[in-house]
């Protein structure tokens, strides 16, 4: 299922290793109005800069995507680098180029291999049909899977249907859609709606979500809603916008938590709900302290209920709160209640731990609200990767 | 080497794994003026609150600390045991119970064995003598080795030897001292300015440590000047409090790079500075954040001159700076200059990673401030000692 009106296509040029899909253009065959945000690293790559612009003065119907090198700290020729990629693309796509969106991701610090970039654009462009899947290949890097969504909902009597995909698995952390994702939709919508929709999608699903702790310098999401579904156009105010927010935010949300679930080297996603905060910021904040810890990650890995690890990780958020109020679950299994060990069958308790979900449930008794975040463990496969990306 | 009048013992009494020694008594035959300082974590260890109380309203000069269990999470019961270690101290030690400090590490959300800890602290009061090493081995958890240190400096004429014992290998984050050390020194200093010397201390080598990114809830410092050294009472005036103060840092920093390089299986010990920033507190940030990055860790593991991943650590430690000033060197080779590539042997900067101290150097254009951190490398022992340190 794909929004109306778009078109994809993946193909092979040799920026990434040989034998992997790295260049795919995503395409509106309607002029769209456009979103985006970026990640909030004082280093940006260079397509952040480009499509920023774009996305700032006017509007995308198209991106194109490179993976295996993010051309990012690559200086005044990165951004020359970008814009070139803009109208490359734009003359096949029969587009101005201020209409396209690109994106790059992969190694930092190494200039893009241009004539190479140039010839896969000029491909893809060819190639372009249903073909989410190849664009949703040929932007991976450590990624072991392709990341789709897709939910079709009815506004005003209309079937409108929002998209996604995206890639991410190292170099995730919660400080802006931290990772590539590209989401569509064939409603038509305002322009101030679509970017504030984005917005508080990102800051509740991709913005939840941690591997590792650092943030890239290449994330970013950019969402193009081309109007083909016929619908009136959404709004703020519009009766139906919590639908498609909702709609919005549960597409970004599987792309986010699938982000979790194939982070580098992981074999199980954590998930943390954090209830009875003072307010969602706390909440999220103490979820994703709890999600982001090293400990609690190599503790999901070694499948050890060490509950002390995840109340530490709270201590050390920044939130303030009172541990006597504190309760935590793994999986179904109470193992610290009212501030104090919980007696508990520890084995039942590390078999919460034993599956390729790990729900870890934190109650406080600070508030009415709560957040969700999502990680995934700490494994050999992490260290080995990353002590051999490059080399 | 040790502080004049200070004794020590370390003995088993079964709290942490047999065989290894998990009680330990440092303890001055003079009274002494006495300063600490706490972790930050919202979540406070039992004993920090007793010896928080001792500090404050007095001066120890005695302290106990059980390896093994942490005494944190452990509600009211455990500050009662945190008491009764003090009291039952007091008794062989011939001082009052409030001249006590209580420290405790190791597994967080279990009770202390009472009775066990009770006759490991009479054995250890009996022992006591010229045994720094027993009582540097009793306080050690995952680490692999001892931490000790030492320095003679003369002040007012007279010879004043600062000492130092600490411990710290997990759950290690610059958040307040992060781990236990325990300074001693026979110089006769005022209570103010023992207090100011241990903090600034602290600020400029404990914190700026960092293994995982956990901050511990039972971290703590504790520093005892019994002044037999007969020296002029060191106040911040003093015209030589620079002389003591430089010595208490250079004590201080032995150990901060001592835990570092014991972090949780680690093989390297990673030392970054960073030069040309704003303010001192912006130049820790950075170098905080460069040797924290999991995948810089995972890099130096791998030997491998990443400097984008240094770089991107920089980008989202929440400092803002120009990317164009920067410079970055690994060891001898410069790999990245004023916002650019350098142009570099990568044979050679991978091997600047290869022995068992790597340096980074971060140059920047934004001021005249710097600051060093240090920390390891993240390597398959860390995930595996943390997947099954408590099962």
């Amino acid at each position: 299922m794909a929004a109306g009106g778009f078109m994809a296509s993946g193909v092979e040029c040799g920026v990434r290793s040989s034998g992997s899909l790295d260049l795919g253009i995503l395409y509106s065959e309607a002029p769209c109005v456009s979103a985006a945000v970026f990640t909030r690293n004082v280093l940006k790559g260079a397509p952040l800069t480009v499509t920023g612009d774009a996305v700032t003065n006017g509007d995308v119907r198209a991106v194109v995507v490179n993976s295996g090198n993010a051309n990012a700290a690559t200086g005044e020729r990165g951004v020359e680098d970008a814009r070139r990629m803009q109208k490359i693309a734009a003359d096949p796509l029969g587009v101005s180029a201020s209409e396209v969106a690109v994106a790059s991701t992969g190694v930092i610090g190494e200039h893009l291999p241009m004539a190479r970039v140039e010839a896969g654009i000029n491909e893809a462009a060819k190639n372009l049909g249903s073909k989410g899947e190849s664009f949703a290949e040929a932007i991976l890097t450590t990624d072991t899977r392709t990341k789709e969504a897709a939910i079709r909902v009815e506004i005003g009597g209309k079937e409108v249907i929002v998209g996604g995909t995206a890639k991410g698995s190292g170099m995730i952390h919660p400080n802006m859609g931290t990772m590539l994702a590209f989401l569509t939709t064939d409603a038509k919508v305002e322009k101030e709606c679509l970017q504030k929709t984005l917005a508080s999608a990102t800051e509740r699903t991709f913005n939840r979500v941690t591997v590792d702790g650092d943030t890239s310098p290449s994330d970013m999401a950019v969402f193009m809603a081309n109007g083909v579904a016929g619908n009136k156009e959404i709004t703020m105010d519009h009766a139906e916008f919590p639908i498609f927010a909702e709609a919005v935010e549960e597409v970004a949300r599987s792309l986010a938590k699938d982000i979790a679930r194939d982070g580098e080297g992981a074999t199980k996603l954590i998930a943390v709900s954090v209830a009875g905060a003072k307010d969602e910021a706390s909440a999220a904040r103490l979820a994703k302290s709890i999600v982001g810890s090293n400990l609690v990650k190599a503790a999901a890995f070694g499948e050890d209920a060490n509950w002390g690890r995840a109340l530490n990780a709270m201590g050390c958020s920044g939130v303030g709160f009172d541990p006597a109020g504190v309760c935590i679950s793994f999986g179904e299994v109470e193992v610290f209640k009212d501030g104090e060990p919980a007696p508990h069958d520890i084995e039942r308790a590390n078999a919460a731990l034993s599956g390729d979900e790990v729900v870890i449930s934190v109650r406080m008794g600070e508030g009415d609200a709560s957040a969700e975040a999502w990680g995934c463990d700490l494994t050999y496969g992490y260290v080995e990767i990353n002590g051999s990306y490059r080399t």
